[in-house]
């Protein structure tokens, strides 16, 4: 088939050749983009004058048309037509005739790719931004839900101090809260217009570039056409933020793999989220969150995929830049699964809370809190710290817990000791006593769930202000 | 030598271990940070009561002279002491006695060195943005001085369209633009104060962290203890932020390395900024822009490095994190290096401008502009393309240029041309032509250079608003 | 659709779960080797008396139905039959009833899956290798029919000393070679037998694992059944010989981007492996080269991302490992196509041999043979580069060229410089002296070529062996 | 000071790049290398007359009075000197005056550093290759001495079938067996010579490349001078080598942080590679396990650094090329401590074995066996696998175990059902049962640990014969 730029070539291009540089497989699903920013385009030129009036409701209604088709399903796409943009105005051109060609006037496919991505992630970066705001949302729920809900907290998974479970899960809001801020910087850089770069130099027809983003929304225009056509910096900027996000989420993952483990038996997940195996029947194996900790290194790959391309390329547009796009598209899928598969999750999943508050009982996690007791009776802290490493050695020899030692065994190890220790290291006390700013006691959390509540307000009304730009 | 954590062990830390373990080797960078960080707990907790205000001032007068001691080159740093931190506390104690066992009352290394780490990198951030502002205003007034220097412009590193030399140099002018934004993105989320989220629960001790965010200038506390000793998020915005800045040094490199070839020959570097070679004595090697280039690669891997730590790992801290520092140390000095000796290089670069626009009208970068001849007198833009496309394969056969074509020529193509088609092709005549909002006319290039120095005098006063943090 | 491993679960599985946990999607590719490996499976059972012959029997033939239908097209994949080894079971169990239920006997899908991957990746490793030895062929050809073409040699894309066109090549050929050796380690660790694993611990039935590893054409079977299901070690190993493969043909892409330029005019590629603008009517893109250098960075992102995923994994199988698949086979592809696509851009490439040799007169790659006369003569070699870094600088002063010095002006730099100086600077003399072995001299490339050849042959013989082994 | 390849420069190198571009500070580590290449190529070059014999035995002493004062620690390296190899040629000629000079003849720094890199690194590789195998011998000893362990076998970190410790213990045994068979591939690609390369074209001098080979005990020679200095492959595949190494480490450390967790303790690790906390006096944490965990993502970053510094990097030497260095050095560091300090946490960990048995005992990890046990009563899987489903959903149910059930209990499941099915579900019997090669049954393991220890003495020979290479 011919191409539409074979003027100066004597011979056709190699099939395979054809197949390996064709994108339509991936980019047809900017169909809705292009044909939205060639409709600004031609009302453009017809404004400009660069084209009549008439031939730009022409190429509009044959462009409605055509979109119409790709809905019903009853447009066939052509790889000889290399790309999503190619195979619409080829088209065109056979249903409106001649007139068609002159859409092209004034912009070239490296500025149009440019707009159509630019369109497509400013709309999912908003249904992201929401998933993202859903499952801060379930997250904080379960924070209330569970609020009295007491377990250790580790470090190097080492039980450390007790905490609230709501505590635990207000961490990961936080962390999520984060992301909904980097996604706001992408929104930003995204939201620039690149229509109007031409091939990179800009263009010879006295076009409006306000006047089309206007049309399709856009906060802003690139000031710079090479710039505009070589730029992938924001769709880094998305996979960053989408990595960041992912390893929040394989950290979760990681916790409830743990959780649902026998040994921790801390949670039971929703047979909905979970499958079983083809060989052991009493199989229940976590499986989503399995699947979400392993995606994350696919995300990775696509952020040091997409890095790897752009690097040490000279400007402007060079074909290594076609590969921006496959990444980009699985990781908006991968990333809109995991956000809101994570949402049901949390909310399926069960506490098993006199499980967890045993674990407290358990184990030695009282013991910061039994050298503060020395510390606040005079000792200096690496005293303290000192006097209980000692104690709790010589329960691990006697096979007993810190509760179970008696007043003159305490004392043994500092005469500080007095009858009132035993009530200063209940698990209980030890979490109401962490009521310093962000800490772990009931009243902090109860502060750290309104603030939370209020961050989300704010965020809502970001998401519905960006919305309004949906064309 | 006994550790600070010793009591509950029954043994000593096997001696390579204590090697593997350790910090210190790289985290004595942080020691100005940890001792400012430990003046500001100290006041706070006097302020609180926790200790009495001479204990605090005792406690301050022995940090300063370990800060002195440091400052001279005279404090020893000890391996089996693991870490800054160990060490200043230790030595501490040596000098001023069991009193100084009290600094560590209601804190723990985990937020001790999540603090220490965000005083770090926030004056790291106000060091780099002014360098990178600094390379902005060197790449503005070169784009200035050569504006009027025309030179092809490249697709696919064929000659595309003619361009000012001025327009390119904006394209990467407004990259780092961008690059900018997205260090204020990382500002924000570094300019958060960890100190009393204790070991991962807060503590028990009525501290006051508003009052060390304020003495430290910080300008939110987190809100999550347990988040405030996990996050690295910050730390991996900035790697990100760092691996787009050095992806688009690397593009500037790539090229400044192409047009300082015999075969471009549009540049010559200074020698400065060259190096020679042990065996063949003519050469003069773009050493720096190779380098530059080259080390894209290691804060890319940086990058993966630490995105691969943080993955899957369950709350909170876990000694993997220890994993963060190098790589941002690393990545610091790159970037710097980088940002400061592409300014002198740019400056030194001397442009060979009549070979640059003897390329231009060596080529066929002016096709373009002929098939807008043709579609300003009528002809739809895809049949103008296939004119001039016919055009330029016949020329290529003939070894003609195109504006060797004689009339008659050119009327074999198409009836539409005309005399003044020679004047339209014209190198001047195509840029002068690009002249819509961000193209490379000399109008549009002018008004591009004012609206970057607006942005640069902003960003200024944004670094100056910084460096006011600074402690 | 009732799963097969549902009995213990009280409650479905959530769709989108369902699709989310589903591999079918992509796994569907391995449905002849799933086929293949149930066969073996089921005679081996029936061999040891673990199900009945005619059970046998009647399980091949439905699965040998199956296979026909799937090629024929007739087959509907299920997604909420999860992965490829389901979708033929339950079809299977439809056809033949009950008795289809045997064939998963012993067996589990940790084991069938890690089988089916394997043969897979081994009748790949063949076809990779074979196309791999292909385009040594072209590069060999290449090498033989430019023989005696001079170009410049560069090192920091400074031209530096002259070679011929064919060691150029041939620098290419040795490292394809490498590429060869390290696909072979690939196959030695991919042809390992993991059947009769089962889940992870092996199976209590009376199975004969060599058996079937004879009915496949394994060389081995794993040792460990734990290792067997949770190994993906082989597919890492051929992701980095992909990463490092592909890294070479990016070196052979920019340099033939570089050659395709205007500026060095070196060569001129056929028009069947290019491709045209839709705005710019001259221009000729190199678009399958850069594509080539651009996919470079997708086979690292599947490198990085199935490393993320096994780092960390607790043993034996978990979820994150179904991660595996869809990065193999991108590569898998990828590789292909690049490797099919450069034997025949290679040899439709047409070289500029003047241009190339005139390249090498213009400049200053001599330098190191002048200075190899000076030494000798005697001098040092030390002071020899000294002498010619001057005379060079005086050259460039004088704009002029080392073979334009009279014979006084040589002398002027050292008086061991005589009348046979500008014969031993030629281009040809400074080619032919570098004689040594592995040198660019006619004489050594010739000898090279010849090693080449001999290389490539016991390549061919370690693929025909290994295609022995296709099922 | 005065560079050794100024004469053809006007103007001193910038200080600050000077620091930029100098290596000395990390290649200093290849003096021994250094030397050893330079007094081989001294020796050739008097055997083929290029220099005189006793010009020869000056630089030879030379060399080594150097060797000796960077020993004694009375070398001063001088970053102006740029590398390890300037740094001492530069002090060769101060010693013993200008013949020092003739060293370099008929070679290039960049064949000299390629020829330290491979020399080096063919060291290193065999140590590595010893502390591999020693880390092996210290698996297979653990295996052996907890030959009778019973544990939970795992996968999605659910209970899967009882297996024994040393059958997981050898898992990753044999894990290990294929590094050291890639590491095998390492050493064949950098057991290759490439001095004589010159810069880029091979020498005018007549060398004697086999002489230098045989004199520094290299198995081969670069057969293509360009390849000799531009290769980095084999840099390349120890970093992969090295990243799949460290994710068997990363799983094993995964694992035994679990297993020291309160919730497995299936082991106590030695005091001797654990630390405690600042400010929990009860913790003993796995700092070791985690930091080798960790270590993992730096080993990806160093490879992932050089992958992309080597993409798309036109023939031969860039500068870029200098990055190869500091991550191969580091991670050769990284490796061998953690090889190391493996082998010692594994003797010192202690086992838990009640705990373990105990885990076994409580859980449904024999559901696999009961379900077999139907099949050999004549049911086929499938309907077995359901029969048991249902056992262990009631179980669930009525808070019993499966061996809690009566008999009346278990048939109403199924009636094949007998009074010996209890016997079939306890662990030893699951475990002995499953008696198929590489399984996990005493005897197997018995018999795997055989194959180990044949193994293990093959690779002891292969690195005693690659030692005897060492220079």
């Amino acid at each position: 088939m011919s191409k539409l730029w074979g003027g100066r070539f004597a011979k056709n291009t190699d099939l395979a050749v054809e197949e390996f540089t064709s994108s339509i497989s991936f980019d047809n699903r900017l169909y809705k983009q292009d044909i939205a920013g060639s409709i600004a385009h031609a009302k453009m030129l017809a404004k400009c004058k660069v084209i009549a009036d008439e031939e730009a409701q022409q190429i509009i209604a044959g462009l409605l048309s055509i979109q119409a088709d790709i809905e019903a399903g009853t447009f066939s796409f052509d790889i000889a037509l290399e790309d999503i943009h190619m195979n619409i105005e080829k088209r065109l051109t056979e249903r409106i005739g001649p007139v068609g060609g002159k859409l092209h006037t004034a912009r070239s496919r490296n500025d149009q790719v440019a707009l159509d991505t630019h369109l497509y992630l400013k709309q999912e970066i908003v249904t992201i931004g929401q998933m993202l705001h859903d499952l801060e949302e379930a997250m904080l729920a379960k924070a209330e839900k569970h609020s009295d809900v007491i377990m250790p907290g580790y470090t190097h998974l080492q039980r450390a101090q007790p905490i609230l479970f709501a505590h635990h899960m207000l961490a990961y809001l936080f962390m999520l809260v984060r992301d909904f801020g980097r996604l706001q910087g992408v929104w930003e850089r995204t939201d620039m217009m690149p229509l109007g770069a031409g091939a990179l130099a800009g263009t010879t027809f006295p076009i409006d570039r306000q006047f089309v983003a206007q049309e399709l929304k856009f906060g802003a225009v690139y000031d710079n056409s090479i710039d505009a056509v070589s730029d992938r910096d924001y769709i880094l900027e998305f996979l960053s933020f989408a990595s960041i996000l992912m390893m929040h989420l394989s950290r979760l993952s990681e916790e409830i793999i743990l959780w649902s483990s026998a040994e921790f038996s801390f949670v039971e997940l929703d047979d909905a989220h979970c499958t079983g195996s083809s060989i052991m029947p009493q199989k229940k194996n976590p499986d989503v969150a399995e699947l979400v900790r392993g995606k994350t290194g696919r995300i990775y790959g696509h952020l040091m995929a997409l890095l790897t391309v752009a690097k040490g390329l000279p400007l402007a547009y060079n074909k290594d830049l076609q590969e921006d796009k496959e990444g980009l598209f699985d990781t908006i899928d991968t990333v809109k699964f995991s956000l809101s598969v994570y949402a049901s999750l949390l909310e399926g999943m069960k506490l098993n809370a006199p499980r967890m508050l045993d674990a407290v009982r358990q184990d030695f996690s009282n013991a910061t809190d039994m050298a503060d007791y020395l510390v606040k009776k005079g000792l200096p802290f690496r005293q303290a710290h000192e006097v209980v490493g000692k104690s709790v050695l010589y329960c691990l020899e006697q096979s007993k817990k810190l509760t179970e030692l008696s007043l003159a065994e305490f004392q043994s190890f500092s005469a500080l000791f007095d009858t009132d220790i035993l009530e200063a290291i209940k698990p209980e006390v030890c979490v109401n006593a962490r009521n310093s700013y962000g800490g772990t006691s009931p009243q902090q959390v109860r502060q750290a769930i309104e603030r939370g509540r209020g961050i989300l307000a704010a965020q809502q009304s970001t998401i519905d202000t960006c919305r309004q730009t949906k064309i």
